[in-house]
């Protein structure tokens, strides 16, 4: 197939899916989600995805349809209908199909709903001409749940776009949390500095991996918050996430920043290829 | 019908409304909502929703599908098909259906959805048995768009049940601002106190007619945060949304409060109960 959805085990393509307007995704945004990236058919850090969509399912209090093993093994057969080697995967679950009411519906009666979707992407993406604009973080406190609840990064990768930006840039009480879609990183005189893991941001897969890459080079890394002040001053500012894995910010807020060690980031982008590779 | 479902122009019974699962309602909560009691198949306070829904639409810079009129006339006219002449009508407006993209569709091509489902509805609902629980407000900043991203709502009121309650009472920095899916109000010495209106309470109906009722009646009324400690204190403590006006609570956290000015009380329930007669 060109793409594929799936939803309860029922297979279309992604523009014919129809789904219950009862499914309580629809009107309370109520489930969760995750998205990972096909290379060449196989499912890159599928671990990491599945672990962090148990988390959030958990954190929420839903149930997961099958076992995490069966959902990946499904993920990955899903992988392989879709003729391009290279795709964008996504799968959300949600707290099931009932009459809207703000309590759970009974486990005993309604089970959980997986809907997936998988469609050709064009390969890493990778871009050293992120353009960034700072927003304030009004989002709820519950950033490390990867929930359905994503009109406040809908509007501000909105504000972005229209400020001729890539990525919009959260900032809480002075201190940069994240992107609308992307965890923020930088480094300073060779130390690799990331906001820790806490209910302000999410935990990214590709924050994680690139965590384990520095090891790796014995690069010293600080899991701490900063300032917008600092990232201005920085050497290098790392956009990441799943689909846009290392992109490198060359302005925020109309100034110049970062791009003075490329020496570093080279080293960490080769990290993340050579694990494509090994797939 | 016994009930019935609208999304843009197709009709059926909610069970059997089916929508795309590319509608931004389903993988953003990308879209705002109203509710509206049906009275003798008239749609009550309907102007108060209108605008509601307008200013919610504007806030997160959805273009309505139609009219304000348009949609109001449209929602009358489904009201007259169900069967029962008093009915729970609740309508969605999302941002269209398009591939799952953080940025906004381009609003020429990509026209906003309307989702509308009524169905019967047991009458007006007061109750001087409502037990409430308090919980930490952590929700996002923008509480006064009656947007579909609810899962902090979901999971307050989920609470409440469990705790054997009515409802949950959000409170922020020791300040109540409102229930887990209603406003709440408290009687202190013949004076009637609300939270005003700011991003963290949604405006509601309920809270606007009741302010009516007071100024109708010579009640003082104090638009201003009031604390938990205040509201254990209080004479009564009123809970107001559209489908639930009025109902006293006589129970916080465990501890007996209010049922102490059951003639003010009963005196803005008459009030609204003379609305619902001259519809």
């Amino acid at each position: 197939m060109k793409n594929l959805a799936y939803y309860n085990g029922r297979i279309t393509s992604i523009e014919e899916m129809m789904i219950p307007a009862n499914d309580r995704g629809f009107y309370f945004g109520d489930g969760i989600y995750e998205v990972a990236m096909v290379f060449n058919h196989k499912i890159f850090a599928l671990e990491d995805h599945l672990d962090r969509m148990e988390s959030s399912a958990s954190l929420v209090r839903i149930s997961l349809p099958a076992h995490k093993e069966k959902i990946g093994r499904l993920l990955a057969d899903l992988a392989l209908k879709v003729e391009s080697p290279c795709q964008f995967l996504y799968w959300q679950i949600t707290r099931g199909t009932s009459p809207r009411n703000h309590l759970f519906p009974d486990p005993e009666q309604v089970a959980s709903n997986l809907y997936v979707y998988s469609k050709p992407w064009k390969g890493v993406e990778i871009s050293d001409q992120y353009r960034l604009v700072s927003v304030e973080d009004t989002r709820f406190l519950h950033c490390n749940i990867k929930t359905l609840n994503l009109l406040p990064n809908v509007m501000a990768a909105q504000k972005a776009k229209e400020a001729g930006c890539s990525e919009a840039v959260f900032v809480r009480d002075g201190y940069v949390t994240e992107g609308s879609h992307s965890n923020i990183s930088i480094i300073k005189d060779g130390v690799f500095i990331t906001h820790p893991l806490d209910n302000l941001i999410l935990p990214g897969t590709e924050r994680k991996h690139m965590l384990a890459y520095c090891k790796e080079l014995g690069i010293p890394v600080e899991e701490r918050a900063f300032t917008l002040e600092e990232m201005a001053e920085a050497d290098e500012i790392i956009v990441s996430s799943t689909s846009h894995p290392s992109m490198r910010a060359m302005e925020l807020d109309g100034k110049a920043i970062g791009m003075k060690n490329p020496e570093l980031v080279e080293k960490l982008r080769k990290k993340y290829m050579d694990e494509i590779e090994a797939l």
